[in-house]
Formats: C-alpha cells, structure tokens, sequence
C-alpha cells in the first residue's frame, strides 16, 4: 500500500496523537521515567495502513490495544527525532494537534539533552505534557 | 489556510463520514425520506479545517454539534455528486471507509434514479445502509 506524505499528515491530524507519559520509577535518576510516543490508532478493518506507516517510518511496532483496536506506535526516542519528527516538520498537521507536535518536539529535545534525568527537568516536562492532547495547563507547572 | 488533497483524503480517512440516513415521512413518496450527507467532525480548537475545506469544496455548511465539537457537512445531493463524489474518486481514501464510501456513491447513483422515492428502492438502500460505518449486514435486507 503506497501512503503519499499529505495523507499520512491529514491522517494523523486526525487519528495521530504525540503522546508523553511520565510515571514514578525508584530506579530513574530522578524518581520518574519520561516516555515519548508517537501513536496511530485503528479499527483491525483497517489494520493495513498503519503497517504500511511502519514500513514507511522504518520503525515501531503495529500492537492491539482492545477490542479489535489496533496501534501503531513508535517509541525508541532516537527514532522519534530522526524519523517522525523531521517528517511533521517538512508535512505540517493543519490542526491544533500541530501545537501538540510542536511541544512533543520540544520535550524530546530537553530529553536528548538529558534534562529529564533530573528532578528540574522532569519537572519542566510535566508543565508541558499538562497542556497537551486538549489538556489545560495547570495552574502551577510544578502541582 | 490551504489544504492539499491528499491532506484531506487522509483527514477524512479518519475523521470523516458518508452517512445515509432513513426516517419514515408520512408526506414522503414511498413512506420514507432518503438523506446523504459527507460529514467531517472536529473539536472547535481546530475549526479552521473544516471552514477550510467548505471553502475548497465550494459547498455545505460548519455548525455546532455538541460541546465544542463541530461538524462540516455537505446534504445537498447534487454536490455530493459533483464535488464530493469525483474528490474521493481521485483521491482515493486507504482505509475501509472507502468501501463505505463506495456505498454512498452507489447510494446517491439510485437517489438520482429516484429510485427513493419507491419502496423497492428504499428497501434496496436501507439494506446497503445497514453494511456501512462499521454495521454488519441485517439477516434481512428488509428488516
């Protein structure tokens, strides 16, 4: 199946999401791991167009997610940089979940440089990730 | 803004809708009333789209539909057929709606027959309209 950049880029504008999780770990440097994914989400009927974004994108895995849900997702964040971010950057998403991009970049650059070993960083991120995917921002970026 | 077509092809791919509707009418030919309509829906974050897309199919209206949540739609028959039609059937969708829309095509080719407007023909659309958007097959095409 033959996927043209404009289509990927409308339809992740409407089925894509820059998802940023960040989870309490005693074993992370700064009490917390940050993961960065970029995910598409389908119906098995349409299972293979999220195969061929995997063959596209050269990277992640096409998983069920519930019922006849299926995902695919990218999570090596050397990926994320190299691969999906330069592709919304040249195929820009026309909604608002281009802001939502925009701020995913933005953390997976304070992750590159390692700020997210740190409980400043960590903290950085979670003000962020709070105002993201139709979030509101939090009174205080640190609650 | 402006919005390429392959853009849109993978917008509506995943947010958008070729819906058939039939509700009885006593005032109508047949009994009931046949209504086609293109809907594509979005948060209010990102209306822009839609008023986008009205501009470039040069028909339907945006109105509000629940809770910051709008929808673009287009109900007029003759452009579904002139502009909406011929826009999907060279920009062709890549997920199974495009079987969905393949039936609303089908359907709108036995509207502009009149064949609505006779019960064989509404029972001939009500039994298409019960395979579409994810509905299985009735038993029967009648009931």
């Amino acid at each position: 199946m033959n996927l043209e950049s404009q289509w990927i880029a409308g339809f992740v504008d409407g089925e894509g999401c820059f998802h940023v999780q960040v989870n309490k770990a005693e074993t992370a440097a700064a009490g917390y791991y940050v993961l960065a994914e970029f995910v598409v989400t389908q119906h098995v009927r349409s299972i293979k167009v999220l195969h061929a974004m995997r063959k596209i994108f050269k990277s992640g895995v096409v998983r069920p997610c519930k019922d006849n849900i299926y995902q695919y997702r990218v999570r090596k964040a050397d990926h994320l940089r190299t691969r999906i971010v330069p592709f919304f950057m040249k195929h820009k998403l026309k909604t608002r979940k281009r802001l939502d991009f925009m701020k995913f970049r933005w953390i997976l650059l304070l992750m590159e440089r390692g700020e997210h070993l740190t409980p400043a960083g960590v903290e950085k991120i979670q003000a962020v990730r709070a105002t993201m995917n139709g979030k509101q921002a939090l009174s205080s970026p640190s609650s």
